[in-house]
């Protein structure tokens, strides 16, 4: 199984990138809108995986919520998978709680789907489509 | 920059591994007490990284403080260097904050050395000697 990326919740999206340019470099991509979970993201490259900054779009979506509650920090990690659905499905079956039932459409065009912190002792796991 | 690792805080590493065996797999060695930091840990493969389970060997521990404020959850984010002592030395001429001023022994036999969570917004970072 591999990791992904580690997703960072930031309030500022330029600030971030200015602080990790030093140990990680540049972002691969100009920074996205994610309207499915009303947030900015950025991409920078750490070996064979990624740091991801998310930054909120809305003080009310789950990173503004996560800010306000916990402030700036890692915010979640995520696994990549041949199928977000039966990964959850998988989850499910086990009896572990969800945050997503199915595959919803996440940054860079990938299906990406979150499990809930309980599932993984209070790490939320996110579960991307890919090879 | 290669992400090493990605720690989790954990009460019970026993528990720990049972609830992430279904993700991850099994531990790469026997679990280890790293005595510099009063844990004991174990690591899982995820592609080029790995996950560890970091749990406290004493209460006042970082970790076990740590668990006491914060619950379980991400602890911290490792990255490979090639000098532990530069990475530090790099982090304190640009006036960013470290808890480990020079390296210590770490886990793997590795040298290892943390910066201030302030140093990386709130994400605490670990720096591990190694290729």
């Amino acid at each position: 199984m591999q990791l992904d990326h580690v997703g960072v919740a930031v309030a500022d999206l330029d600030v971030a990138l200015r602080r990790w340019a030093p140990l990680l470099g540049g972002p691969d991509a100009p920074p996205e809108d994610v309207p499915s979970q009303r947030v900015r993201v950025a991409f920078l490259s750490a070996g064979a995986t990624h740091l991801e900054l998310v930054a909120p779009l809305a003080p009310d979506s789950a990173v503004g919520k996560f800010l306000a509650a916990r402030g700036e920090g890692v915010h979640h990690v995520a696994y990549r998978v041949p199928s977000v659905a039966e990964a959850l499905t998988d989850l499910m079956r086990r009896n572990e709680r969800v945050v997503d039932r199915v595959p919803r459409p996440g940054a860079r065009g990938r299906r990406v789907g979150f499990a809930h912190p309980s599932a993984f002792g209070g790490v939320l796991v996110e579960f991307v489509e890919g090879p």
